[in-house]
């Protein structure tokens, strides 16, 4: 049997009472191959520590600030080998840079980073130093998106014509969402989100869904925004035309005022011998459609899913994997790359978002904010 | 028990071996309100006798055309009360043209003609002589659409914000629809089709339902067509950006080359405090959410809905009704219509699809074919 | 072309006001092959008069009494071919009998009568008579099950080992069928509805969809009824298992007080190969799988169907067809089998459930009638 | 904020390669209740070695065999508070004994045992001593079983009439299962699995699915196996018809050659005012009916829900949480009781299967087995 290879890490933000840190460490340590052993959870003293006591991270690791932790840790001889970053949005750039320039890769939550410009420092810095970054577009790794990936790659459904994408949700029109603390405050407030609410925080998943499963680059987009309350500073939901090279057309539209829906994000690939169709409301089974066949459904685990697909899977078919098996095949293979990288033996494809990824996202956002801006006429990304 | 009325009619088009002049006529003869008693079914002689033998039209009424049918019909004590056309678009115009001048009410399959103009010069004829037309918006007149339309008018789900509509379908992919005799030759050729091909002959099916449902009338488009085979001289697939007078906003999309698609219109209206969707797939049901509420799913027939929405079904709820009887619910009301104007005594609504919504559909189909030819600029309707 | 071939045809009940009888009706004159010329719609006078008016029947060819429709029409030259019967339960078997005795053939709703006895002497009369009955078993008579007929018969599944059938309704739970005058009332009443209430009024329907998908023959029974109210004299919901010559093994459930299900038949076949499910909620889809392969959905009209199965769609794929075309099915069969002997040149398969199956029908239900009272023991069928 | 309590605990079995050990480990660690200290994963030295490295158990307290685990841990101030036994089912008894005896708790994968006695025996060391034990029916610990079990308490759907459970998955028929080393091997082998192999093993899910949701005791029981390949010793399908206590009504059907399911555990509980429908397919929503109302649909984390079926949820609405969440489920309620039980406050129920459903699962399996073999009559559980 292999021996077990095991990563140290820390995170950023994710303390006690917060929500997408604990997909993120649930995630990180579903597959026992990192192991959770610095943080600064949060700037509360008290919940810093009783998240390191929760989390088992011993007190002296339990950092009061990122600054700190990126320089103590870049000094111990154990030192983490990776950093999650689960903070709002515009601190995504400056954790992420201290932690780079001490020579730590990174994890972090999507959008990169509020501009374009500093997503570009980052992967400077990152590409300088060979470190690795992953974006967490965490709704591209159920099993079901590499078995169409691979499928569309293999040619099953021919030249891609024509693409659907959509993210409805509601959380913007519940009760509980209109209390002061709510996270929406944040996500509407332009100095902590950025441009962009729901491009930058829903469209920018079924963007990336859309590339990891068809490998298209999107030439020019016009976008359409919707704002409630009207007097709203950031939109609540979008409408955008693409234009990829290639010429393949598409519209993705997303809204947090979708009332009914809790996040029913689907896409619909459609190409000239076939089309591929997901659902995240049902994300074990993928739609595959051949011209003059029936309609053929795919479901996680089975013998006849490409190997790559199958493996994605921890359980038998049926049994339901979620969210947080999605993050954690992310972090299987970011883990996996660095654990390689460390034993110096890369090779083949590491299957997660690559810092490349998160700039291209923010391109996208703001070409799709720009495009808003100016009535709507195109835009290129 | 209240005496039987009944019309008398007769169709344009529907010879033997068609498929859309089945529908009217099952449709128009389901309530027994109207007896088929003439035809000019086809310019094949004997495709037309056949036809007449078929429906059990007498030999006598079965004419070699359009224009001689229309004048002696309309010199019958016994003539015809309306008209049904069931031709390829371009023979709409000049039909409906003659009945009316004849005086005979008509009954016409969608798009109204092939020109605004067209549609307003049948609409001024029509008005002056005070005679109605029915424009076949089909896809409207299952049950659910009535209830959505109540609810929505009295305020169930508040003010409309966005508007979701789709319409694919992949028979423009199918090994048999690449055969010489195919319908959808004509179906792609300008001169029989008009200016657009699938948002004339799908797309329109969805904004009327989308009018149908708000009572919204739309501003503006920006419209982009796609075409397969890439020499196709109409479009076959379309996503149409919509703003609406008062402010909301929505998107459309719209394809005959959506492989594994049969037909698979679906509607999602998102309001202030809740939101109605329904699919054709699944046309006896309504997905009704209102804001921190479980969803409900309405289904036809049942004691909860509109007396007006529970009437549209003939069967008891879960024996499933379909195209045909979605046509008899428009002809229905168009008979009750012209029923009441022969015994004098018109009152309240009659549900059924309008010469003024065939206008407004042939607006809304020239203002997107402009926007398309003037690279997606918004577009007045 | 074809010369056009048609029969004369009359019912028995049906009057206006009723449902089923309108269903009989608009599937048997759907196809054209079949004109209404007679009918005894009603004991009330004025509904009987009323209801030949609307069906376009002679008043000289509406008769006060079953009876004497019987001997007038045998006695004319343009005579009735056949004749419908929609009565109660109870009038099922003297109905048919008198018109059997006269000459003509018979269309009976299901059940074929209130025994086995009953339904043994209607099928000695019809053969000593060479006449034909068709039982209106009416689900099995959508195009899918016709489908997964042909697929079991050629093996596609293997043998079959296990069945599964479910047949639940909520009729007898709603506030409407509490008045006085609800059709349950005869439902529920022994003296007409015969010795079971749902297993003859819905199970049946299952059992029959089983034997016409599989052709298997069950050999005995166990059946356990529920009553609701516990008052009740007929069953409200029964659970039945089902041992079928050869050995597979099935259950079937059917109830009447199953809330917030409108008529969801569903059927489960499996056998060592494969397996096929159909469910009445959505019955245009057939989900087919095979071992270690995708899960498969076919629809009506599809090129990969086999001819038989396309053939009983009138509509392209996706537009919905429903209950009345499923008796049309019927009804079009009947009729090619009836034109055919009047031509002299039977040959091949009529695809509709002929005399046997409802002798048979009634073993099966007198079968599980007798398992219930008996504790649940086997019960040969 | 409250300090943060854990417990200590060990594993028998789950050594790495298998499958259900890393369901309960990850289940057991996801709320950070419970530290992995000890463990006896396999009697292969090496696998028992790596495994330990895996799960970050010191070797020295990776033990051998469970005997000598017990004793050591019981020896040790810091020894285990519970061990999982996720051995195959004829160790379950003789390793829980042991535990039991060195006064550990005991978390046990179902069924409980081989017999009842052996039940029965656990169940007299258990109550002697003050332990608890849990049996992991994983499936009624999502969070809208908890729902429907709530609603079900409180009346919504009235008195439950009628009870309808399946669950089918295909296992038995891939062709992967056909090795000689697969764990169907055990599964079918009386010997390691028991008198039953389909009813012990996925039969008694759902039997204990309608337990927790309605409360309801069986009072006796018909069981109708069927055998696949025709010489297993053990069912492979069976029918089984319930009668409640008080006069329920029900049918539970499970078969392990169903091709074409994965893991389609469904649930249907009817009551004179409403009923509740689930299905494992889609284990994230909950069917609510009431008579004469539209449906609702019920989806998780929701306002809507009972606070204890919201706080089952740890994401969003929206966000699939799967089987390892509702092993984690059983785990928190499980450890939340332990700890309390240490602290000296037990109060409020603590809903995770106890050692009576435990015991009562092995009544119903032998009652079924029992009736099997004796021509499916009547047999008292």
């Amino acid at each position: 049997m292999d021996p077990v290879r095991k990563l140290n890490f820390g995170i950023v933000g994710g303390g006690v009472g917060g929500n997408i840190g604990k997909s993120h460490l649930r995630g990180a340590l579903m597959d026992n191959q990192a192991v959770l052993v610095a943080g600064a959870f949060s700037r509360d003293l008290e919940r810093n520590r009783v998240s390191g006591d929760l989390w088992g991270v011993s007190q002296d690791r339990v950092y009061p600030d990122y600054g700190t932790m990126a320089a103590a840790e870049s000094q111990r001889g154990d030192g983490i080998d990776f950093v999650i970053i689960v903070t709002p949005n515009h601190l995504h750039y400056p954790v992420a840079k201290v932690f780079l320039e001490h020579g730590i890769h990174v994890a972090c939550e999507k959008p990169f980073t509020l501009t374009v410009s500093e997503a570009e420092e980052l992967c400077a810095i990152a590409r300088e130093k060979d470190l690795e970054i992953a974006i967490t577009y965490t709704y591209a790794h159920y099993p079901m998106i590499r078995q169409a990936r691979s499928l569309i790659r293999d040619g099953a459904i021919g030249e891609v014509m024509e693409i659907v994408a959509e993210y409805p949700e509601d959380w913007q029109m519940l009760a509980q969402n209109q209390k002061p603390d709510h996270f929406g405050n944040w996500f509407s407030d332009p100095a902590k989100a950025g441009e962009s609410s729901v491009v930058g925080g829903m469209g920018i998943h079924a963007w990336y869904l859309l590339r990891a499963m068809t490998g298209l680059k999107e030439e020019k987009v016009i976008a359409q925004f919707g704002y409630y309350p009207k007097s709203a500073r950031l939109e609540s939901n979008a409408r955008i035309l693409l234009r990829y090279q290639g010429g393949a057309q598409g519209v993705l539209w997303t809204s947090s005022t979708a009332i009914g829906h809790d996040c029913t994000l689907s896409i619909k690939i459609f190409g000239e011998k076939g089309a591929i169709e997901w659902e995240h409301d049902d994300p074990t089974r993928l739609r595959v459609a051949l011209v003059d066949q029936p309609v053929q459904i795919m479901t996680c685990e089975r013998a006849y899913l490409y190997p790559e697909a199958r493996a994605m899977s921890r359980l038998p078919a049926g049994h339901p994997e979620g969210f947080y098996e999605a993050f954690a095949n992310i972090y299987r293979e970011f883990c996996r790359h660095l654990l390689d990288k460390k034993a110096g033996h890369v090779a083949g494809e590491y299957y997660y978002p690559d810092m490349q990824t998160g700039l291209d996202g923010m391109k996208f956002i703001t070409a799709c904010v720009q495009s808003n801006r100016e009535d709507n006429v195109w835009t290129r990304v």
